[in-house]
């Protein structure tokens, strides 16, 4: 037996023994990690080629073992990490992550799946079906962003993408199918505002719309767009022979959670025919809690609404949620059907094949770890998550509002506040990289009004108020240093 | 202080020694998962609906303890699993995974980086660079490929994504940007096989080419495309005022692994100055190995090169490699930057901001998994990989080939074999059911001379021999059964 065993060739793959003992112990890492990591400076302070140059320059020829790989993950992969995990880190907008989403996407990559068709996995397909219907019950929707409806749910990587694929949708019911068909010949206008979160442009360019064809327009005080100037916008572009297609609303915009009018941006959408797509990257994650569902107002109006569970509703990148009125129309702009794709299951008309609601063809079995979230913390866990971290980042907001230094740049209805200390742009860019270079917390900025204007966002997993306090120190001490 | 501690409201969130234990738990789940996974049915035999109908009408209210949802996942997900981590899993292409790499995904999971720009973790943006320097030697490309060079490679979602963002460098290319500004007015015109993957058609499409204009060339005996077919499409199109811009050339197409002579086609390219993207996307993997390196021949005119490490390099989905002989024909087709991205790195010129080399914002760590499954095997160990698949499907293949009762529809230079039951398409639809409703192996179909085709493709991890000799005995009997 022995010589039978020693004479079978050794398997170059990790054996099963092994991959429990270096699981147990990466899960261990993890949790470790998740112990120490307010230990770590939250921006990492490499610099550019820093990691590249501690890397073995050629790959190796024989295998290595695992531990000298995790061992090289402390020593040369973490000096290179910004901690997005850190509670103090306030830079962006937050990217979630949780225990139950981490074990629930670990078991997809066991499984390996590729759910491109429901044939492949028909519970890759109705499991996604069935939570973004849960999804929009939770978020209020109107019911014709139902699956048993006209509409539907699909989980894309990004809000950039799902926008993108609006667009094309949108693209296509104007045009009668006819750029998907012959190019993009049409002279499509597309409408955002000044504050629109820049991947519409670039769906623009890549959909072969162009960036001068989306017309940027003017916004209000708060930062929302301008109803009257969209109006007017849209009537002048149809009288100089150009063809309005797209609006994009946002909830919650980037640069400063404005809100823009649903409703009203709606109601134009409905009087001109144009396809209203509701861009709520972040701020959706709010209407969990009925007190900020009035940010919904007019999603009748909307053709489309994406929202990303993995910016602040504790699901890993990626995973951004993509609803469509009339599901139809976002297939019939997508769908190819090669032979080799063809199977019975998609020609009796009976199941959802993901594959032609996206731009990728294969695709991860992503609504496990969104299923398992939804379950662990229950809706009532969401919206307590969602109300603790505006209520820091309102405590903040008080802080700053009482402090004669600093200034409030935009109104701050959810957990993102927009401030700078009073003076010159340079002291505030000074201010900002005073803060990042120290490590202690992340922030980043924008510009409104023409105003550098630093942004501290909450909305790490674990951010509580005692980080949002040193944050507070920080920039308090901070602005004493700079000030000059 | 047991007080204290009482008075302390319970986290909602999952704390680290449940993560430590559940962690271990769901390890041990997937290693289980593999010792079993031959005895399940690895087509799943749900039937449409089946899944959705099991499952909890409404989201919870209240959060659900962690072992319920990981007992539901067996219940009722696993029988809406179709099983392509089963050795027996042979339809489609692969989708690989493996030990290594979904340890060091969890990694990723685990840190939650999110690597848009350099800035926000120079360790995700340095060690894909290097990853991909490092795979660009091993596939033996020509030195512009390289990030010290002109060069560099990105990791996309998918070859469908990888190729997409092709085609618009491509568009950009030939009209000078305008596109992007002005939106796709050109008439453009595309080249591909008749084999070619659906994928560029799909890509025409969105980028707002169009189908129409994506010319499908015919193919030889052997399924590569035809070069003086091709060169006469483009003369004629050119004259009658299209603008000849894109050609991808199929190393291994997805119908029957067809290799496109990369040589003679790009040699057109360069007569008629058009962009040679190079589609290789299971097939890339074998190129490892020097004596399929052949493959690669006139690679040295390719502008951009695609391949999938989660196809068949072990790499646990989603990994596609796309490479770029230009990096700034690719960059400049794609950038955009708001102020809320500014930076000083990105502002040096110094570093890679990914976000520019991809249609999505936000980028998960995904060269971490890539990095540790080269390092984990080795050049030699994912040598061996290869050749083993392969020749276990040449072994396949000599079985068929010296059964007269079959016969083989197209070359097979690797490990994708395409045959048919002598005999009328019905027929091998049949057997095609039968075989997969038996749940013992999976294989898929294709169409080739206009006859119904089956595949068998040999890439998942574990595949043996005995695999293959198993699913012949099933094809036979099958044969057997159902020729009436």
């Amino acid at each position: 037996m022995k010589e039978i065993a020693m004479n079978r060739k050794k398997s170059i793959h990790m054996s099963n023994r092994e991959f429990r003992k270096y699981g147990h112990a990466v899960i261990d890492w993890i949790a470790d990690y998740y112990d120490n990591v307010e230990q770590y400076s939250v921006k990492s302070q490499a610099k550019p080629g820093d990691i590249k140059t501690s890397l073995e320059k050629n790959p190796p020829e024989s295998g290595e073992p695992m531990h000298n790989i995790l061992e090289d993950i402390d020593s040369l992969i973490m000096p290179g990490i910004t901690h997005w995990q850190s509670p103090k880190f306030f830079g962006y907008f937050p990217t979630n992550t949780s225990g139950p989403s981490i074990l629930a996407d670990l078991i997809s990559s066991g499984l390996g799946v590729n759910g491109m068709l429901w044939e492949t996995s028909p519970a890759c397909t109705e499991l996604e079906t069935h939570v973004l219907d849960w999804l929009a019950t939770m978020l209020n929707f109107p019911d014709h962003f139902m699956s048993q409806n006209e509409g539907g749910g699909v989980i894309q990587d990004t809000a950039s993408s799902a926008s993108l694929c609006a667009m094309i949708a949108a693209r296509e019911k104007k045009n009668n199918g006819n750029s998907n068909l012959f190019g993009c010949r049409e002279h499509l206008t597309a409408y955002v505002s000044s504050q629109t979160h820049a991947s519409i442009e670039k769906a623009a360019m890549v959909a072969g719309v162009g960036s001068k064809n989306v017309k940027l327009i003017d916004v209000n005080i708060d930062f929302s767009m301008n109803i009257p100037s969209l109006k007017k916008q849209i009537i002048k572009d149809a009288k100089d022979g150009y063809i309005p297609f797209f609006v994009c609303a946002t909830i919650g915009t980037t640069s400063s959670n404005a809100i823009d009018s649903v409703y009203e941006i709606g109601k134009i959408c409905d009087e001109y025919k144009l396809w209203m797509h509701v861009d709520a990257a972040m701020a959706g994650t709010a209407t969990l809690c009925p007190e900020y569902q009035y940010m919904h107002k007019g999603l009748e109006y909307a053709d489309s609404y994406t929202f990303n569970p993995h910016k602040w509703m504790l699901t890993n990148f990626d995973c951004s949620c993509l609803f469509i009125k009339n599901r139809d129309e976002l297939i019939s702009a997508l769908r190819i059907m090669p032979e080799y794709l063809n199977n019975q299951s998609s020609k009796s008309g009976e199941v959802i094949d993901y594959r032609d609601w996206q731009i990728p063809l294969g695709r991860r079995f992503r609504s496990l770890k969104l299923w398992t979230v939804i379950r662990y913390y229950g809706i009532e866990g969401l919206q307590n998550y969602v109300r603790h971290h505006i209520n820091i980042a309102q405590q903040f907001l008080s802080w700053v509002k009482s402090d004669e230094r600093f200034e409030i740049m935009a109104p701050a209805p959810l957990n993102l506040i927009c401030f700078r200390a009073k003076g010159s742009d340079k002291l505030n860019k000074d201010l900002l990289n005073y803060i990042n270079n120290s490590g202690e917390i992340y922030i980043t900025h924008t510009r409104l009004n023409d105003l550098f204007t630093l942004r501290l966002c909450v909305g790490q997993t674990h951010t509580d108020v005692n980080h949002v306090k040193e944050a507070w120190g920080l920039i308090k001490s901070g602005f004493e240093k700079n000030k000059g």
